[in-house]
């Protein structure tokens, strides 16, 4: 998170439950890093406790003293697992800030079948509110920030005015990417991203990609 | 479909299958209009045959005539109650046509939770490609050609440049619109569709939605 620049929604908890003690680390990561392979692999819907209980070699009573059903699992291992992707810095331009943040975003996106998985825990959502709160705050916001500063620090610089419609190019900017990444009729490209970056800017503030 | 602007893939089937015979007409309204309902009121896991037969007044075996599985009657349940959406007109003005057809869409698709069907869609296509496949031609492809004929017909009247990445803009449109659909992180109101129309529009066009 980028501090100074925190959004609104900047006290929702985004980082996973609280661990009971130091040495069950251990399992908490394969825990996650087995529900994550197996989602990868077969989607939510074929994923259960027992198989990811077999293969992070834990007892099913471990998974469900930090996870109380399988889709709050998949949230965390999607969000553990992407935690170590690029975060937003700050180049000193927008178009430097956005480029930096979505194309790494996309690469890991693309680089598996987490279109699936993303396209399982978004219906999810859309059937359970509870359920939408924890995908929203842990998953889809944070990243949402991350964009979010890259236009505040922009409006500091002068670079662009201080009306822009941020949220609009935030639905662009992550719109078109999602879109293509769950709907799944073109890939999702460094050229591709570059070009939504480009328009989304121009859009919203026109010029401004040039710059 | 607009005829001369006939896309790529416009010899894929985008009918609902033939029937067999003029008086199970009624049977096969029935059936996807009880789809529907249920489809809305209760989202695709919770939907059996079952009760759709018993809402239609129908026998299951009516029902798998036209039906193979659950996935293609509730797509086929969601084009036949979209096909009453306003279709793209010619408006003589690509912001025109593109307001035209993208605001009954975004209103048609608000108005009823159809944002949790088309997830559920979604998340099934990205589980099983012959669906996929289904999805694709049935329903997210006939809308993005009707907004790619309105870029076709701003070129031929010279309103947009000919290189204008008019698939950019299609992902750029739609892309904003499901984003808010299937996240549910704010509504799809006709102000948010015209911003997404004119930033779109502007990005890949500069100046072109001030037209």
């Amino acid at each position: 998170m980028t501090g100074g620049d925190a959004p609104a929604n900047g006290d929702r908890p985004i980082a996973a439950p609280q661990r009971g003690r130091p040495h069950s680390e251990k399992a908490h990561s394969a825990i996650l890093a087995a529900a994550c392979e197996l989602l990868l692999q077969r989607g939510l819907a074929a994923v259960s406790m027992d198989a990811v209980a077999a293969r992070a070699g834990v007892s099913k009573a471990t998974i469900y003293r930090w996870w109380p059903t399988k889709e709050t699992l998949a949230l965390d291992a999607l969000c553990d697992e992407w935690a170590s992707s690029a975060w937003a810095r700050d180049t000193g331009s927008l178009r430097g800030d956005l480029l930096g943040l979505l194309r790494p975003w996309a690469r890991l996106a693309s680089a598996r079948p987490y279109g699936r998985v993303i396209a399982t825990l978004v219906a999810e959502a859309r059937t359970d509110p509870a359920f939408a709160a924890l995908y929203d705050s842990r998953f889809a916001e944070p990243w949402r920030d991350q964009a979010r500063a890259a236009f505040g620090r922009a409006i500091e610089r002068g670079d662009i005015p201080a009306d822009v419609k941020i949220e609009v190019a935030l639905d662009l900017l992550y719109g078109a990417i999602y879109y293509r990444l769950l709907h799944g009729h073109a890939p999702v490209s460094d050229r591709f991203v570059s070009d939504v970056v480009d328009a989304a800017m121009n859009g919203v503030a026109p010029g401004s990609a040039g710059r």
